[in-house]
């Protein structure tokens, strides 16, 4: 667990909130969480991804107000992937908790293209989104190749 | 954390919600967001409720922080009780959508306790804390009570 510890202290460094590392009452709260978050990620992500893709019309500020949500949200899963939260009603492969080095940086990288997103939203050019839209998918791809269950 | 706040804030000054008004794919996306942001929300109060009660030891800046994200959280579910998301998983009563006025009344009644809550936190007092947590959950039950199925 000491890598898992390291990951936290490591979050924590950058930024991430203590309050988030707090115990969950029983894993499959911590379980419930990461899945709930990842999906109010995910909801405000494909938002700015229908745009860039034209099947929304691109509207600058909802745009960079999505993107802003999901950088943030983006942010508050990892906590979640504690001990003794590999089985259960997830599809986190076990492969997580013994390549936790691995998975922190696919996290981090996640967080970093949607950062990016954010701060590409946030200047209305619909051609910056529409590359780091792509950046963004090929790193939740990335995680989810290895470490998502099918 | 602090972005997060921020931007909810600025995002959502306007009133009830502008970005997050952006449409769900299909009714069942916006029942499962509205659900999936209120654990998440639920997850970080009762972090502080557990302080506040003593079954938790009182941690200043982790009630802080987890007060602050479950003040943000508290701004986005209500974007998803739009029309047509009342039938489906949820336990949303059909009132919410014939008392829409009271209905977002208590909606931003217990958005306006979080954010006391988010503020007693930050000042360091335990009996604020414990103050504004008992408000706060008051707000949560009152909407509960009337708009949602036991």
């Amino acid at each position: 667990m000491k890598t898992f510890r390291i990951f936290v202290l490591a979050t924590l460094a950058a930024g991430f909130s203590a309050g988030a590392s707090a115990q969950f009452a029983k894993p499959e709260d911590a379980i419930k969480y990461r899945k709930n978050a990842l999906f109010v990620m995910q909801q405000h992500f494909a938002r700015v991804g229908a745009m860039a893709s034209g099947r929304a019309p691109f509207d600058a500020t909802a745009a960079a107000e999505n993107a802003a949500i999901a950088e943030s949200m983006a942010r508050l899963p990892w906590a979640a992937f504690g001990p003794g939260t590999d089985t259960g009603d997830t599809k986190a492969k076990p492969e997580i908790w013994k390549e936790q080095a691995r998975f922190k940086e696919l996290a981090e990288k996640m967080q970093a293209e949607m950062g990016k997103l954010a701060a590409a939203a946030k200047t209305g050019n619909l051609d910056s989104v529409k590359s780091a839209v792509q950046a963004t998918s090929g790193s939740c791809k990335a995680c989810h190749d290895d470490y998502r269950a099918k």
